[in-house]
């Protein structure tokens, strides 16, 4: 396959084909054309077919694409064939609720560990993984081959806890905290700013009362 | 100011502008040039001005940004200056979270409402506010002039509390159900889909390692 510069705009699409071709080999569908997939994901045709040929294609012409096949190859080159081990970095609310989020596993995400500053919530479990001692951090990545963090803490705290992890093996971190990180390339950053998502809702809720009005 | 169709990539940066003037704000800075906005932010200028030029511009050339009056002006384009009063459907562990999480408050989103089929967590309370049976969701919802609802159920629950809403004043949906919800256009739905993101996050981990194979 020829590799070349992919847009994140590509890649943020690739977990929904992902996902729908997940359903469709659950129901035991084999082959779907283009025409179909796009009705049912209500993209056109052509961004479908674009988007394939960044990786190669990935179809036969008129015969339709092989779900199974389709699956399994986005699932390679969104790495989804090998295991990820990951710790949470903050044992609240939101951290315990992606601790408990049986959808991971199923997708190699691996919750090894959780890590909290609060010496109350030290020691208990989720899970079965219990909260450890943030002085416990670099050894425990070390030893259990920890490649993403996921932070859940205070944006404060978000900072210098990513500056921690610059020296260790993590090689991504999943960010929950509302500030953006500075760290090399050689660790990648996704973000979940649930406040931004909330404010993009409310623009739209906006711009459609907007709009009615004016109608 | 001219009202024309802005693209959802540029809806999706302004919740950033909005947070990072409001850090400039709060450290009473008053002015700002588009460069040195461009060298905080990681954005090119170019991109910041086309991005303000959507909504008419907001600059003063050579004289760079006034920052309150910028914040005020993106917090009204993002519909920030109106109180939006929301529930959220699903008491487990991520809809406690977001319950709790008090920055939403301070942007005018105001929790006033929670619901689950669970019988057990139905007269909980998460921050004051009662677990109530999904029996009263409607009357609820009329009663409080809720606009979103906060979706924090399986997937497959979503889908036909989703066709619930619809018939309700209900006028936007935040979906982290991993599934699309098929509304009509007078309901937004902006989804947080967790397990795309962390793919799009392993896809990453994945690129950079290859790069670094080849490099």
């Amino acid at each position: 396959m020829e590799e070349k510069e992919i847009s994140q705009a590509v890649i943020g699409r690739l977990p929904r084909y992902f996902r729908y071709l997940g359903e469709l080999k659950d129901k035991g569908v084999e082959r779907i054309s283009s025409q179909d997939l796009s009705e049912l994901m209500k993209v056109t045709a052509s961004q479908i077919r674009q988007d394939f040929n960044n990786f190669g294609g990935f179809g036969q012409q008129g015969y339709g694409y092989n779900v199974e096949y389709l699956y399994n190859e986005i699932g390679k080159i969104l790495g989804l064939d090998r295991q990820h081990n990951f710790i949470i970095i903050g044992a609240g609310n939101l951290g315990r609720a992606l601790g408990n989020y049986l959808n991971f596993e199923k997708r190699g995400f691996i919750f090894q560990g959780m890590f909290d500053t609060d010496r109350q919530l030290v020691g208990k479990e989720v899970r079965g993984v219990k909260v450890m001692p943030m002085e416990e951090l670099e050894q425990f990545i070390r030893e259990n081959d920890i490649d993403i963090a996921v932070l859940t803490i205070p944006k404060e705290e978000a900072v210098s806890v990513a500056e921690r992890l610059v020296g260790t093996q993590v090689r991504a971190i999943w960010n929950f905290a509302h500030v953006d990180l500075n760290v090399p390339p050689s660790i990648q950053v996704e973000n979940v700013h649930l406040s931004d998502s909330l404010m993009k809702l409310s623009y739209n809720i906006n711009r459609y009362a907007n709009e009615q009005e004016k109608a």
